[in-house]
Parts: C-alpha cells; sequence; structure tokens
C-alpha cells in the first residue's frame, strides 16, 4: 500500500521523509525516521564540514536503513561539503536553496541520487532537466525559507499534473495520515515532514522551542522577510518588531539590520524564545505534546491504513 | 460514490459547489450549476434587493433543481435581502463576511438551510454552536476576500478532523477531481469551487477578465490589502499601485482612499483589466480555456473516478 516510486528510489518501507531542517536535524533525529521505516535527512545547512563529517559518521553506526544529507546550495563551503558526502559515500542528497544544474551531474556521476526541492512548476521543470532523481515541492504553508509564489501545496501538486515525469514528493502542511493519502491522490509519490520532526523527541532544537510549538494555535505563524528572503516563523516578539518594521515600510538594508545573523540557531537551537526565530510550518497548530519519531511514524502510518479503508473499503 | 452528508442535504447529484462569487454568480450562472448535478449559488454580494429578487426568479425558470444564494452579512440591506430569500422561497442560504449567530436561526426557522463560510477553525466551531447545517472552510489560496489567518486549505482540513461534527465542505485551491477525492480523504464531504466557474462561459464576468484568467500563470495572483481586508487579486495594473503603496508602508487611510469603491465591479463586471481588481484564485493559473459549465462539471466527475480507480481498485 505504501509502496511507490520514492520508496523504490530509496529502498524504504514509507514514503515519508523527514525535512532537512537547520539546527533540528542531526544524526539523531534522521537515524530514528530511518529507522522508522521513512528517510531520515541530515540538515547540513547549519553545519561545518567537520560537524557535517561527524553527524554522518554517527549516523552510519545509528542505523543501517539508508538516509540522506540536505544540502543548501547557497552555502560558500558547498565544494568542500561535497567532498565529505562522497569520501562518506552517502548515498541520497537532497538539494535546495540554488540551482540544481551545477551540481547533480556530478553528484549523479559519484553514484549519489539527487532530489531537488522546488516550490514553483517552473523550477520543478528545471529540476528534472537538470537530472535530478525526484523533486521536493514545497508549498507556502512550509515552515522557514519558503518561494516567493506564496503557492500552496495543494495548487502545486495540481500545477504539476501531467506536467512532471520525475517522482514527486510533496511538501508544506502534512501532518497526518490523511494528508499523506490526499497528497497520493494529487499525484505525489512521498511526502516530506518538516514541522512533527522538528517538535520530536529526538529533534536537536531546543526544548524552550519544541514546548512554544505544543502550545501554538492556528494563525501563530506568518511568512515574512519577504523583501530578503522569505521566511515562515512563529509569532514571538523578534517576529512582532520584523512584523512592524514591514508594515511602516522598512527597507530592505532596515531589514537586514534588524536580523543581523544567527536568528536561526538563537531561536530553534538555543532556544531564546525572545530574540530568535522560530521556523515552523503551519501545522504545528496540530502538533500539541511531546512525540518520539516512532511514536509519530506509526501514527501516521495508522491514520493513513484508517483513511484508506475508511474510503476505499 | 458522490453521496455523502453533503450531497443529502441539498439533494443534489455531486458534492460540487459554485461559490456565490461578485459580480460573476448570476442566475445563468447558478441554474447551470445546478443543472449539471452541482450547487449552483447566486451571489448577492454585488446586487440590489431587486436585481437579487430578479435572479432567483429567473434562476427558479431555468432549473428544477436546488440552487442556493450566498449572503455576506455585512451588507446595510441584509434584511431586506432575507425577505426576499422568505419571499421567493429560497431553501438553501450561504451566509459569509460576518457573524452567523445574528441570522442562522431566523433563517432556520423560516426553513432554510443555513451554510457559513470560514476560513479558521475558531470560526467553524462559532458556526456550528450556532446551529448551522455545514460549513464552507476556505483556505488562503481562495480568491476575493480571504482570511487573516492565511491558513490553507490543506492545513485547515487537518484542523477541524475530530473538532467539528456538522459536513464540511472545502473551498480554495480546487481545479481538478483530483482534488476533490483529496479533499474527501481530509474529511470533506462536499467542494466548493470559484475561480474555475467566475472563468466559465454561463459567468457574468466580463470576456476581458476570463481571457486574463485563461493566459494568468502560476505566481500571478497575490493576498493584498492586509491592513484593510485582505483579498487575493491577479497581478495588474492596479495590483501593482497598491503593493508598492503595502511595500513603502502607506497607512490604512491612503489604502482606503487609492481602493475607493467599485474596483471589483470595474475589474470583473466591466473588463477594465488596468483599474479594476481581478478577484481569482490561485488554482487560475490552471485554467487555459473558455469551457461551459457542464464541460466544467464533466471534467472533474472524470477526474474524481479516474483518480479513484487510479488508486483503488
Amino acid at each position: 500500500m505504501f509502496k511507490s516510486r520514492v520508496t523504490d528510489l530509496f529502498s524504504i518501507q514509507y514514503p515519508i521523509i523527514q525535512g532537512g531542517m537547520v539546527w533540528c536535524s542531526g544524526w539523531k533525529l534522521a537515524s530514528a525516521v530511518s529507522n522508522a521505516g521513512g528517510l531520515g535527512i541530515i540538515g547540513a545547512g547549519s553545519m561545518q564540514v567537520g560537524l557535517l563529517e561527524e553527524h554522518i559518521i554517527k549516523c552510519k553506526q545509528a542505523t543501517n536503513f539508508p538516509f540522506a544529507v540536505n544540502l543548501p546550495l547557497l552555502y560558500e563551503n558547498i565544494e568542500l561539503q561535497i567532498e565529505v558526502l562522497i569520501k562518506q559515500n552517502v548515498k541520497i542528497v537532497f538539494t535546495s536553496a540554488g540551482n540544481p544544474a551545477k551540481y547533480c551531474k556530478f553528484l549523479k556521476d559519484a553514484g549519489i541520487k539527487v532530489v531537488h526541492v522546488v516550490a514553483s512548476l517552473k523550477f520543478a521543470l528545471k529540476a528534472q532537466d537538470a537530472g535530478c532523481d525526484a523533486i521536493v515541492v514545497e508549498g507556502f504553508e512550509a515552515g522557514g525559507h519558503n518561494g516567493r509564489d506564496e503557492t500552496t501545496t495543494l495548487c502545486l501538486l495540481q500545477l504539476l499534473k501531467n506536467q512532471i515525469s520525475i517522482p514527486i514528493i510533496a511538501a508544506g502542511g502534512i501532518g497526518t495520515g490523511d494528508a499523506i493519502l490526499a497528497c497520493k491522490i494529487l499525484g505525489a509519490e512521498g511526502v516530506q515532514l518538516g514541522s512533527l520532526f522538528a517538535a520530536s523527541e529526538e529533534s536537536s532544537a531546543h526544548e524552550n522551542f519544541k514546548h512554544l510549538i505544543y502550545e501554538s494555535k492556528e494563525g501563530d505563524t506568518d511568512l515574512v522577510l519577504k523583501k530578503l528572503n522569505p521566511v515562515r516563523l512563529l509569532k514571538n516578539s523578534f517576529y512582532n518588531e520584523i512584523k512592524q518594521l514591514e508594515i511602516d515600510g522598512a527597507t530592505t538594508e532596515t531589514l537586514k539590520s534588524k536580523l543581523g545573523k544567527g536568528r536561526a540557531k538563537k531561536g530553534i537551537y538555543e532556544g531564546d524564545l525572545v530574540e530568535g526565530e522560530i521556523e515552523i510550518g503551519q501545522i504545528a497548530a496540530i502538533i500539541n505534546q511531546s512525540k518520539s519519531v516512532s511514536e509519530i511514524m506509526k501514527q501516521l502510518v495508522d491514520e493513513y491504513n484508517e483513511a484508506y479503508k475508511k474510503h476505499f473499503c
């Protein structure tokens, strides 16, 4: 019932992929997801090369199942990171935030499966042309950095229908097994979940961050910093300041200066709920307690099976 | 396969409802949708009382199937409009843009089925408490006026799971039969579509408006005027002016003054693509040609059946 080109591509049991989120997705989270039958991803975005290598080595020790590394293509030390991936024999790489054409062939020639994250049909077609093995399409409701078109997951999947031949992985706003089945109906052969795993026990996010997620309600996130790089944040004190600046028409320079450096680390990893960025998706509103990765995976699979039986048996 | 509490409630063949959109949804569109097995809705929002009565009378002449009237509760002459509905024996009313508690009981006592349009779990619960027979939950991707929380259709439906006992009708971003089936999986027993019907042959929108929709691509709509009343518009010249004002931090007063009166009529009904508001949803990007209501309905039903068979037979 879960078999698809995505489960075949990665040799995994369930087509459930954990987003490679900065400050959340170390070896502990990635290996837990892979051990539970999904695909865990180490988020290289917040790691220096040495730390990335350490996480890959620990992940290999913690699981015998496939896992991946997410590589934002905009970082300066990208070629050093790729060297580490090849040296450590990483088999699957998810690229994001940049042009896949530059590295796709190189990675594939090294025997690596390459998946690129996009937020529009236009870039989905480019990723396909670049030779990617699959794409993640991420809608407006997703947490963290986000596309400029603001197209939602539901609309994106309909836009991609009959336009894309490589496997599609849906992301943004997915928090239940029902939603996984719904995305399948809409043509996605797999899903990528961020928020649920960011708030899980195995996430390396700070406990303060996780507890704020448990307490959050609908409408508590918003997409801001559109003049720089759109990002979905939970509405905390830092958010309120940014929002007010935006309402008042602040320039790019003012916003850049207010943002400064390291806000995501401060919020997510250090648990500074006042001054940090709290990156999370709209679906955070349904998360209300601490769960382990295996509990989350079991719930998703159970809900999926239940929805399937309810509607089709 | 299409039977649900929504088809039972309205005595219709397919749980496909046409949104009661201003300047698009006269008797011609509503009767065409009802004749094709869905539920057509006359949009009273843009009508004076006399014109509304005329449309109801013509709709009754044009179809023997059930139809509804959409009543925005914020209009001044609302009680006169309700009088007309009762006089003309309208059986189903969709209320929107206001508090349903004030009129729900009155309408129900008059033998009218009442459905309220909401954009959040919070207001869904209020509508249920007010005694509504069903709710429409409309996501961020919908065209025209929109909720403040910006929650997408996919997230809204998951938020409502196990929280709402009256029938749920999903709206916002639905443009294919696959999406209708996906919404069913997510707990919606019916769907409401705006954009596809706004661009249909029977819509009373101007041909200029319809042609602009056929040509539009992903990313061509945006939610603006958030300081007043958020509205999703196609990016035309008027939109660009509003957007620039917002980027520069324009006050509510400046925006109000720029907006003026009658922009929606100008854009949708009079076909002024420069100075008018072009209200349409994100899913407009998949609409690329003129179709009749019966062609649209047939395509939705065929796609739904195909998706069903593909995944469950």
